[in-house]
């Protein structure tokens, strides 16, 4: 029997996660069953699209349910074993949620390779951010070389990536990001033609400065403000790419949406809505092209990794909506 | 010399146009040039977009300038030409402007057959409206048959086509309209399959029990809270075809914007934004099938024509923002 400390959805939040929302208690694993292996959870992602996962609506995924082991993908070690395509020793990907031990039956898991990448960057640029990047821009945002490409969370897990890809493929790229540290870093040290720091000041304005012919892919991560000063500054058949919308995950009434979206008339533009999972059967092909970019140095993977335990994983959710990491957010056990 | 009353722009309403927005003015017409042809204008189309052409934004067409003829559809006759292409007689449709008579170098006039059709038709199932029903649906919305296609403002020129072009193509076809009467005509006229009465009560609620496995195509005309209820019924792959937001054009403030546009990630579902004009040279395929259609039955024209001279032209616009009018409304001289 294995003990394990685990994170259970406790109550539903109305606005920002407190302590009140999750219960941390040690759970006492079954033994093994045929087809089941026993896995030692390493390293647990930290994404925005939890805040969504809590929320008693339909979406795209049913909600986690009070009671249930918070979800999470993690990176772990399989440390026991009756499943016959693992063994014992062998890292691996899945949801299995926020926990130190998790059974598993095999669905959805990934052996990775910790030579060719590191934990965290098999939850990051390797992981569901660099996928989320990878289709979203070139499938939904159908990228063309030459395109201008306007990132919102320039510095997050995703955003870091979609305008590293970008630059790969010959677009010239725009980062949004929260202070001057987080915009040096994009411009200096990824690659970006430009950064424009949020909090510096009019967004819209400063669009137009550096895109003053408008621009042709917005990737937004963010929604709100940062969404309307985009729609003002669209080039004439532009693609809005809707990954997420941080800025309203922990408002308690639903955000008064984008004035600006009549833009897309002016501009022949489109607002195109994605779920990087219905993307699955070609994460291999995406998974070895962001291997190949990472190799060559054209895509640095940015991990922003906290050390502790299961029961620090509130607290460090929560850094994603104060805008506190650089990069994919990771808990590293 | 010919005399004129000719509708000028006087100042730029800030909401609802009023009698100071226009000046109403008589005007001596130069003599003809070589090339010109002198119109006398029968019919003036009154459009919801021309609210838009009011404002003093960068938008698909520039604003109509203080002092300028208002920018309008008309039909009318050739009554005298030095035009080689245009014949006195010839029965005309073309952007003449809200006047008696107007000057003409034939550029976007074309000759309209008023054995087809009457003047009125030629401005709506057969002139714009149509045309913008027909891109919208068929190339912006990719209408597919047995989809099922939301209507707004559908009792009006545009909406009142798209909701037949949908039928003619093997769709089925709700509509919302304002009043009991509207909604009658919808589904007892034009074979709509439902209507809605958005003064009856929440949309949302009443699309949800008409449509309860979503909608894949919302055809816009308003924007506003029905936008908001369209987003809530998505199926999954939606097209939200961006067509006008006549609840905003008189708003002194931008207006909120679809708080729920996040319902295009939920769904996969896209929101794109179209100018008929991007059209212009396939519109005679579309004139052609719209014909047969009218010749077969298929799509009914609904014109709402209201007698009067220019100067009618103020009161007869804000017609349309009051909802006092069914079909396509005109100004018949």
């Amino acid at each position: 029997m294995t003990k394990t400390l685990q994170v259970l959805l406790a109550e539903r939040p109305t606005g920002l996660p407190t302590a009140d929302t999750w219960s941390v208690v040690t759970t006492e694993l079954p033994p093994l069953t045929a087809g089941q292996m026993l896995v030692k959870i390493s390293f647990i992602s930290l994404d925005p699209a939890m805040r969504g996962w809590l929320n008693d609506v339909r979406s795209y995924l049913p909600p986690v349910g009070i009671g249930e082991v918070m979800r999470a993908l993690d990176i772990g070690t399989v440390v026991e074993s009756r499943h016959p395509d693992f063994a014992v020793g062998d890292t691996v990907s899945g949801t299995f949620g926020v926990t130190e031990y998790a059974i598993s039956d095999g669905r959805g898991v990934q052996r990775v390779d910790l030579n060719a990448a590191s934990g965290p960057t098999w939850l990051g640029a390797l992981g569901m951010p660099g996928m989320t990047a990878y289709f979203g821009l070139l499938e939904v945002g159908k990228l063309q070389p030459g395109d201008t490409v306007l990132v919102s969370a320039a510095a997050g897990a995703v955003g870091s990536v979609a305008g590293q890809i970008a630059k790969a493929k010959g677009a010239t790229v725009i980062g949004i990001a929260g202070g001057a540290e987080k915009c040096r870093m994009l411009t200096e040290e990824l690659g970006f033609d430009a950064a424009i720091d949020y909090r510096a000041g009019n967004v819209l304005r400063q669009v137009r400065e550096v895109a003053p012919d408008g621009i042709d892919i917005y990737f937004d991560n963010v929604g709100g403000e940062i969404l309307d000063a985009a729609l003002a500054n669209l080039r004439r058949g532009a693609r809005v790419v809707l990954c997420g919308a941080i800025s309203a995950y922990n408002e308690q009434k639903p955000p008064p949406g984008p004035s600006r979206y009549m833009s897309l008339l002016v501009f022949r533009a489109s607002m195109i809505g994605f779920v990087v999972f219905d993307y699955a059967d070609r994460y291999p092909e995406a998974g070895a092209q962001l291997a190949r970019w990472l190799a060559e140095g054209r895509i640095k993977s940015r991990e922003h990794v906290v050390e502790g335990g299961v029961a620090q994983f509130g607290d460090t959710l929560n850094m994603l909506f104060t805008g506190a990491n650089t990069g994919k957010l990771v808990l590293a056990l």
